[in-house]
């Protein structure tokens, strides 16, 4: 198969490493090469000692982007997950890969608040962390993504369908005749959506 | 076909960027998936920011070698060319990578001053340079390699097939029946090196 590059962005917490997890294990189902590159897991091996200004937030993401576009072009579904605040970079980033399914992971910022175990939002909003994506730093949802996830209010098992979907519908994934059917409604916006983004 | 890691070390100047690229070439001539990672260019990718102290390298070359495994991993050539001066790190990758073939550029001090066009090597031994390895910073030339290449001494299309029968005959690359045969001895000498190794 083509390779492609699968981007999660989103908030933290919103949900991109879990359900990056849950599309590897389906896809090792299906025998697609498979690699994810997770934010957290990246700044240990790539990006030791970068922080998270501007600069050094798109250093990183570029740097994803790079391992990405290598795995790619050599026929590896290559699943990013990164909270990757910034259009620009995530732009260039496709510009560069060519095959890449941008997924947004929309998640309210009370949900977050609210699900938060280590109560980092809360922190963040009484002003006692700085560069908190989505709270004291920018954070640009996606212009056109090709799937958008809600994360806060929809089974992670629809999402997870919905990302599958896409990719069979542009080719990156077989088909899987024995995998649960999504809803007509659904499919139909899916194929609308893809359509209206040129991909089909 | 099973992926492999061809890790070129050597001093500057011992023509590990120019082998890693004829080797290449001929991979993909021969259909197999290949990509370079070049000391250089990983530098401005991945690194950018990192100097040349003994840490600095070691998490340089670590990232190569994260790099290389995800490349290998799926079925990739994946050839790195980096100075990489320590045993222990190349021996790190060794083991994390698992497939790995490591090519040790010998050239000799003196030839490499000699054909050293930007005048680096007699500025570091005129104690002009810094970190210069090899005359000012350590190298450690590989206990074991799987194959040793003389660049001052043998002509570069000798080394380049002394690699490419060394990966035939540990199985990564297909035999190509077209390509030039090299001489019995030859190959019995490699054949000799890779069952001291293990390797057959």
């Amino acid at each position: 198969m083509k390779g492609v590059t699968v981007w999660f962005t989103g908030l933290s917490g919103s949900g991109k490493s879990t359900l990056a997890e849950a599309l590897e294990k389906e896809l090792r189902r299906r025998d697609c090469n498979v690699e994810i590159l997770d934010g957290d897991i990246v700044r240990t091996n790539l990006s030791k000692g970068l922080g998270f200004s501007k600069e050094d937030r798109d250093i990183n993401i570029r740097r994803i982007g790079f391992v990405c576009d290598l795995l790619t072009r050599n026929g590896v579904v290559a699943i990013a997950a990164a909270i990757s605040p910034y259009q620009a970079i995530r732009d260039e980033n496709r510009k560069m890969i060519g095959e890449f399914v941008e997924v947004y992971c929309e998640c309210p910022l009370e949900v977050l608040a609210e699900r938060d175990v280590k109560g980092l939002y809360k922190k963040a909003m009484a002003g006692e962390i700085k560069n908190f994506t989505g709270v004291s730093d920018p954070y640009e949802a996606p212009e056109q993504p090709e799937v958008t996830i809600h994360s806060g209010s929809e089974p992670q098992e629809t999402s997870l369908q919905r990302i599958l979907r896409t990719l069979e519908l542009m080719g990156y994934i077989p088909p899987d005749p024995d995998a649960a059917q999504i809803p007509p409604e659904e499919e139909e916006e899916i194929r609308e959506k893809l359509k209206r983004l040129g991909h089909l």
